[in-house]
């Protein structure tokens, strides 16, 4: 008895072990481009902080490095099509736009820090700004959560 | 009258102003510390992903960048004593100890970083768990807000 009732719950058990696995992992894949997002955003409140005057630029390069080293990882966590969190479909469904505008980011990033070390964080100001284009992307490819 | 108000008012309103242009710089700098623990969770995060298996590993050296990056500049946000945010007062009172922790955190980070670029992600595994001693600092230094 205790034998057939151990293959029936197993039976039973793998089909649900099955779609919980799949679930954890798609929610691995949201909670990790999730992540970088927040590293993004955390390191866009600081420049925004800096050009306003509120805090020193003293570490702009430093903080433009971390953006850029978090916006090249952004395009590779949304390579996996698992839709959910605050992504929109479009993501997937017009990926040549998405990954280019990503790449461009990621590029303009790069070279805004290459410039606040090379020649000072005025120098860098307009790059930075012009690599910080993330409401467009957000107005075409997030449904941000209230 | 409208002449001998304004001078009143404008007798009145500056020490209000006074008051509050030094609360918003007080705010900036708790905020600009904040931004950067957020900067530090999120990346954090990710290597906590990482470790478990549940993203890949192949940008691990990107981020660990991302982490040594802002973890450059942890320490300078809180050169100005400003209690407040989530600090504990022992972060000023300790300052010997606090910048040792800190300055040995980005400096265990940004071997970490060098190792993952030069030999690969498993090889930076020991390096980063080593680097990432957050609770023991967060055990002195913060209270955490619920």
């Amino acid at each position: 008895m205790r034998y057939r009732c151990n293959w029936l719950c197993a039976i039973l058990a793998v089909p649900v072990l099955v779609v919980t696995t799949v679930r954890a992992d798609d929610q691995d894949t949201i909670d990790y481009r999730q992540h970088i997002m927040k590293g993004l955003n955390a390191q866009s409140a600081i420049l925004g902080q800096i050009v306003a005057g509120a805090v020193p630029n003293d570490q702009l390069a430093q903080h433009l490095d971390a953006l850029a080293s978090i916006a090249s990882t952004a395009l590779k966590s949304f390579e996996p099509k698992v839709a959910g969190g605050e992504s929109k479909p479009a993501v997937w469904n017009d990926w040549a736009d998405f990954s280019k505008r990503m790449n461009e980011f990621s590029q303009k990033a790069a070279h805004a820090a290459k410039l606040a070390h090379a020649q000072g964080p005025d120098a860098a100001m307009t790059s930075m700004m012009e690599a910080l284009t993330c409401k467009s992307c957000h107005d075409v490819y997030r449904t941000e959560k209230k």
